[in-house]
C-alpha cells in the first residue's frame, strides 16, 4: 500500500465486469490517439454504434398507404432503406449522443438537455442529475478515446497489470441549477495530481449564454482490481497518459474545497437517519451501489426546510468504502456553523449561508462509506442577486 | 363524477404548476398546427431553446494561446462568436435533444442513447429508464406541438375549463432490453379510447436494426384540476384533438393486457415489504411522487432471484391515488400462477414463465396507490431463443 493524497478509497461503482465477455475489437470512429481512462470501464457493448446516422436526415419512410393503418407493419423495403440511411455517418447526432473532442483532443465536450425526469421538487436539475451527467461525459470521453486496453477501462499498460482507476474525492460547485428544457454543455479533461493520482475536471456551461454554471474536480488513484489495494502509477502507464494531461483547473486553487472532512459520530451528529435500504435499482452491474446514489441518502438527514429553501451550492464527497445491497445504511448530518464571515470555515472564498458535515455509514458495524461536506445558499438571497 | 373506462385515477405526477409563472409566449420552432397534450404540462421554461445551434458545427473557439493554460478565461470575442454560431438553427441537434414530428405530424419520434447510469444490475436499461424515456418523448411531443392553452399542458379549450389529462393505466411489453450505449428510437402518438378517454401509444425500436423491442400503451382521462374530479371530454376539446388522432395500435388487441388486476390484501399477498419511504429526490415539483418511481417500490417485494434470473417482459400499472413524501408505503406481491400453457391466465398470447400481481398502498390506512401485474421470462430461455 503506497501513500497517496488520500488513503481512503472506494471501488468506483461503475460495473468493472460489464464487458468482460466482449471480445470484439471495436473500431472507434473518433479515436486516433489514446487517452487515459479515468473510469472503470471503457466502452458500451455496441461500440459500433458510435457511427450512426442522423435521425433527422432519415425521411419518414414507414408511411403506410396514407395515414390511418391499424397495427405496426412497416414495409420491408422502406425498413431496408432506413437501415441504409442510418449507415451514413453523421457527426451532429454522434456529438449529441456521445459528445466530441475539442481543443486538439485535450477536452471532451457533450451537450445535454435537462429532461423532465431529471428535475427535483424545486423544478431544477438535481445534484444527482448533475453527477450523472458528469459521469456520462467522463465515460464517453473514455469510450471515444481509443487507448483503452480492454473492457475494464484501464489503459493497455494498466490492463496488463490488472489495474483500475478509482475515485477518492469529488467536489462540485454549482453557481446555478438548470431548469427542465435548458441545454447544458459539459467539458471534461484530465491532469496529473501529485505523483500517484490523476485529476478529472468538468465545466458545465449554459449552452445558450455560455455562462459557466457548475465546476467540478475529482481525484483518482490506481488500484489492483484483484487485491483491491492501491498502487503507484507505473512508469509505463504514466508515459501513456502524460500526453493527454491538460494543465487547466476548473476550480481555482483558492476556491477548491481541500479541507479535511471531520468524521461524524453518534456524539457529534445532530441528525441521524437510520434504516436506509438500497433498492434493487440502486445497484449497478456488479451489485454495488452506484456512487451517485449516495447523494440521495446523504440528503435524507438534512432538515427538510433546508432542502426546500436553500440551494446546494457545493458538495464534497470523500469515498471510503463500497456498499452492497444487503447493507443497511445510516446517514448522519451536523451543521458546521453559520458560515458567512467566519474566517475559520472550510468554504474559503465560497459564499455559503449554511455548511453541513455528513457521514454515510453501515448501520451494523458503523464502517464509513462516504464523508461529505455540503454548502447551501438561501434561495431568497440567490434570487435577489440574480 | 362520470363513468369512464376505469374510474380509478391518479393525478399525473408531472408538475402542473411548473410554469405557472412563465408569462412569456414562446415561439415554437416546430409548431404550426396543434396537438392534444396528454400530459400535465406543455413546455420547458426556456422554450426559446427549441431553436439551438449544432454544437458539432461550432468550431473550437476557446483555445487560449496554445493548449496549456491555467484557469478558465475564455476570450470575450470568441465567446461572442460561439454565441453567434449557436443562434443558427440546427435541425439535427434539435431532433436529437427534443425529437421531431414524422408521418405528417401524426407521430413524434426521438432518439436516445442508453446512458451509463440508466442500466441496472443486469447491465441493461431498467424498466424505470424505459418509462422515463417514454415520458420524455411524450412530453417533448406536447412541447413541440403548439396547441397547448397555457402552462398546464391542456389544450386551449381544456385550459379555459381548468381541465388536465391524467393517466389511469399503462401497459409496457418489452421484447428485449437495450444495453449501455445502444441507441433506441421512440415513436409516440395518440388516439381516441372510447368516448371519454385518450390512448397514447409508444414503439421503441433498436435504432441500428430497426427491430421493434418495446411496445407500450396508456389510457388518459380528463380531470378538473381544482375539484380533482373526472370529467367528460367536452365537445370543444374533442374537436381540438380529433385531427391528431392516429388509428394505429402499438400493441395488437389480442396481445394487450386489459384484464382486471385483482386487489391484493394482507391475506392474499405472499410477500409484503413495509416501511418504504419516498426520498426527497423521489418528489416532483409538486411534492408528489413521480409515478415512474412506483416501479422501484413494486419490485421491492419481488423475490430477488426473480429480479436476477428473469426478464420483466410485461408490466401493467393501474394508477389509483397520488402519493406524497410523508406517506410510508407498503409493497405487496403474489404470484398468479405458472403461466405458460394456462388458458385462464391474463397473459393471453404473451409468453411468460412467471406472473405476479402487485399492490402499492399506504402503510397507515392501506389505501391503494397502484395495482400492477408483471410478467417474467427466464433469462436462460430468452438467451437460448436469441
Amino acid at each position: 500500500m503506497i501513500s497517496v493524497a488520500r488513503t481512503s478509497y472506494v471501488r468506483l461503482s461503475f460495473p468493472e465486469n460489464l464487458f468482460k465477455e466482449e471480445k470484439e475489437i471495436v473500431p472507434m470512429a473518433m479515436a486516433k490517439v489514446g487517452f487515459c481512462c479515468s473510469l472503470n470501464l471503457i466502452r458500451p457493448k455496441h461500440g459500433r454504434l458510435l457511427v450512426i446516422a442522423s435521425a433527422s436526415n432519415a425521411k419518414s419512410l414507414d408511411i403506410m398507404n396514407g395515414k390511418k393503418v391499424n397495427g405496426i407493419h412497416v414495409n420491408e423495403e422502406t425498413r431496408h432503406q432506413r437501415l441504409l440511411n442510418q449507415r451514413v455517418a453523421d457527426a451532429p447526432l454522434h456529438a449529441c449522443l456521445l459528445g466530441k473532442f475539442v481543443e486538439d483532443r485535450f477536452l471532451y465536450r457533450q451537450t445535454f438537455i435537462v429532461r423532465s425526469y431529471e428535475i427535483g421538487p424545486d423544478k431544477t436539475a438535481t445534484m444527482e442529475t448533475l453527477l450523472n451527467l458528469l459521469q456520462e461525459t467522463a465515460l464517453n470521453h473514455v469510450t471515444s478515446s481509443g487507448l483503452a486496453g480492454n473492457g475494464f477501462g484501464a489503459t493497455r499498460e494498466m490492463s496488463v497489470r490488472k489495474l483500475i482507476w478509482v475515485v477518492t474525492r469529488i467536489n462540485i460547485q454549482v453557481q446555478r441549477y438548470s431548469c427542465w428544457g435548458d441545454v447544458v454543455e459539459i467539458d471534461t479533461w484530465v491532469d496529473a495530481a501529485g505523483k500517484n493520482a490523476m485529476r478529472r475536471d468538468w465545466i458545465i456551461r449554459d449552452y445558450r449564454t455560455q455562462e459557466i454554471i457548475t465546476r467540478a474536480t475529482s481525484t483518482w488513484v490506481i488500484m489492483n482490481r484483484e487485491t483491491r489495494r492501491l498502487s503507484k502509477i507505473p512508469e509505463q502507464v504514466r508515459q501513456e497518459v502524460l500526453p493527454f494531461y491538460l494543465g487547466r483547473v476548473a476550480i481555482a486553487k483558492e476556491q477548491n474545497d481541500v479541507g479535511k472532512i471531520d468524521k461524524l459520530t453518534d456524539e457529534t451528529a445532530e441528525r441521524i437517519r437510520s434504516g436506509l435500504a438500497p433498492r434493487w435499482n440502486d445497484m449497478d452491474a456488479n451489485q454495488h451501489v452506484n456512487n451517485v446514489k449516495y447523494i440521495g441518502w446523504i440528503l435524507e438527514s438534512v432538515p427538510i426546510h433546508v432542502l426546500k429553501d436553500y440551494n446546494l451550492t457545493s458538495m464534497t464527497l470523500e469515498y471510503r468504502r463500497e456498499c452492497r445491497q444487503s447493507n443497511l445504511l445510516e446517514s448522519l448530518t451536523s451543521s458546521t456553523a453559520s458560515v458567512t464571515g467566519d474566517p475559520n470555515n472550510n468554504s474559503n472564498n465560497r459564499i455559503a449561508d449554511l455548511e453541513y458535515t455528513h457521514l454515510l455509514r453501515m448501520q451494523a458495524d458503523k464502517a464509513e462509506i462516504v464523508r461529505a461536506r455540503s454548502e447551501w445558499q438561501s434561495k431568497q438571497i440567490t434570487q435577489a442577486i440574480t
